[in-house]
């Protein structure tokens, strides 16, 4: 018998960025890509078309000539019908190896068209535009895409680095107000888990009282940067979520649980809001568990629940909500597992909790 | 404006173990497998499952404990739809990011197995037991993997490397022998476009001798040793197929071509039979474009046609032919690209034909 060896090295590196100047970046770096590329395509959904495009084809009129693909919006489109739709119109415009996809708007539209890129012809280069907050801090950073399968959020996807990200806070101003919050329940997330002297800059102004700032303003520049940069961090260290990447899902195993189950009954919450009740049911459990003082987390809860109100939880569905868990990517042999807080700004990956442990923790937020 | 970098560097390698002692090999690195992963999975066809998993039964009895997944037989299998249904599956018998996908078979089973792990929770391992000559030396080594959309042959797919891949040439005696002779199309290309020597000793003998040799005769192992270290050595350079790994696309422009087109006419001819018509094809092209000797190509396409004969190569379709070649992922605008000889056992990539060129070398085929 005859062993052999095969070996593969692959680097990629990607820039990202930030500010009032992304686009006129994005313009210089284009005339690059219309030289090396045989065919531009833009994906938007129904919002992004109707409030984004317009904007970045003021920006860059160049873009006029790219091929338009379009899909609807919400969560419900991040799906393999949606990606085999987008397929088979790549395959008939004509795309190919040496085309380029470029991604503008929020999670659904940079997952999908992330993980569309990244599977035709075994991957095409992709650019994120990310127009939501959600999108500009978290899902259009870190080369993770997905789509969801029978309602279980990104079931499949791959790790696939896009070619560059350009976040224009511009286009926050596009969203309605629930849309911006949503995504400071992220950015809170990510100061909790790594760093505390951004929890303290964050949490010294209500989410009311941020909603009103401008986004010309520096505050979302420096909101950007710091949410950003936390994360490129983590996830340089860790790009396959072996370890410390999991520091990411604090809130996330009740807040994906949330979801799922809103999803099913077709009354869909906000990824935001369903975090943001996450990571107070995960505070509980942090107290609990992994040495969280009470008092810290009293802070973390008043400014969450301040800032997002108490959401209804789908009370009755407790034991389907925990069977959902289960089915959580992150766990392993039918344990749940969580990312919980043992301080503020230090995040403690692992954390096995058993089902008792979660229901007291839901009877504790219900009863707020 | 501010700019951040993100940067990724991944390694990946795993073992291809060739001969008799493979299964043996396999049942010992089952052992830890067994301990780390958290659910097995094997994926068959309708073939294999009853003619190949017997006998890896037999060999390794602890692998009765692995859920099966089983598809039916056939390229119209390697579709997006199967791959659901395998996601699906997955699904529901509750797989995790640590479960393990094993696939037993063809080209077929390999190409959709190992798309289907790549994407599951983006990436579970998975390891490739090839059960087919052409799958044994090409499909399963590499790390490519595909399925076809609307008939065209890997659309959508992914680079992901598997696990490992063990290649007992015991499976061969479990398939028909013109699927054998098929795998030998790619065994000569192989030679041809890289070493030389190699093609002087496997054309000595005519196809219909290499076929009576029986799988446990050394010659099979030493066949399947130097194709796969070729190959190897080849993707080692270029995992992405961006220069010299296409060189491995010798005959295959034409060959795809001819296999979409039968695919469409639902009366499909095998891999190799179409690739053994697209060396021929080529071969005149690589005369008249790069330099191959003419009589060169004569033993060639003798040592071909003794074994293969004659494709009908589905004359009257000459456009749509050319059309699809079009369409085939390695060209890039509308130009169509070949990888030529410019002498035995040295291939010339990115060789530009015109559809002129292509009419007269079918033209030359058909009169042959």
């Amino acid at each position: 018998m005859m062993k052999l060896s095969a070996r593969t090295v692959h680097t990629s590196r990607y820039p990202v960025l930030i500010g009032e100047g992304a686009l006129d970046q994005f313009r210089k770096e284009l005339k690059q890509y219309r030289k090396q590329k045989s065919k531009l395509f833009i994906l938007t959904d129904a919002n992004t078309l109707r409030f984004c495009l317009p904007e970045l084809l003021s920006f860059i009129p160049e873009l006029e000539a790219a091929t338009k693909l379009n899909i609807d919006g919400g969560e419900e489109m991040k799906s393999l019908r949606t990606a085999e739709y987008l397929w088979k119109e790549l395959v008939s415009q004509q795309a190919d190896r040496n085309s380029l996809l470029i991604n503008l708007g929020g999670g659904v539209v940079t997952d999908l068209g992330g993980y569309v890129a990244s599977a035709f012809h075994r991957g095409i280069d992709t650019i994120h535009i990310p127009t939501s907050l959600i999108s500009q801090i978290d899902a259009a950073i870190g080369s993770k895409t997905g789509v969801n399968v029978d309602m279980l959020k990104n079931q499949v996807g791959s790790f696939f680095a896009p070619h560059g990200v350009f976040v224009w806070p511009g286009f926050l101003s596009t969203l309605p107000s629930e849309q911006v919050r949503s995504g400071l329940a992220e950015v809170a997330k990510t100061a909790l888990i790594r760093d505390e002297q951004f929890w303290r800059w964050l949490s010294r102004k209500r989410v009311k009282q941020i909603l009103e700032i401008p986004f010309t303003d520096s505050f979302w520049k420096d909101l950007l940067l710091k949410t950003i940069r936390i994360k490129l961090e983590i996830v340089r260290h860790d790009p396959f979520e072996r370890n410390i990447r999991k520091l990411l899902n604090f809130g996330h195993t009740i807040g994906h649980a949330i979801e799922s189950l809103a999803l099913r009954r077709e009354t869909p919450v906000l990824h935001g809001e369903a975090v943001a009740a996450g990571m107070v049911c995960e505070g509980f459990l942090s107290v609990g568990q992994a040495g969280l003082d009470p008092h810290e987390l009293d802070g973390v809860r008043e400014w969450i629940l301040d800032g997002f109100g108490k959401l209804p939880l789908l009370q009755e569905d407790e034991s389907v909500r925990i069977d959902m868990m289960r089915h959580d990517k992150k766990n392993r042999e039918q344990e749940i597992r969580f990312t919980l807080l043992s301080r503020i700004g230090q995040g403690r990956i692992n954390q096995v909790c058993a089902a008792e442990q979660i229901s007291e923790a839901f009877g504790k937020y219900y009863t707020l």
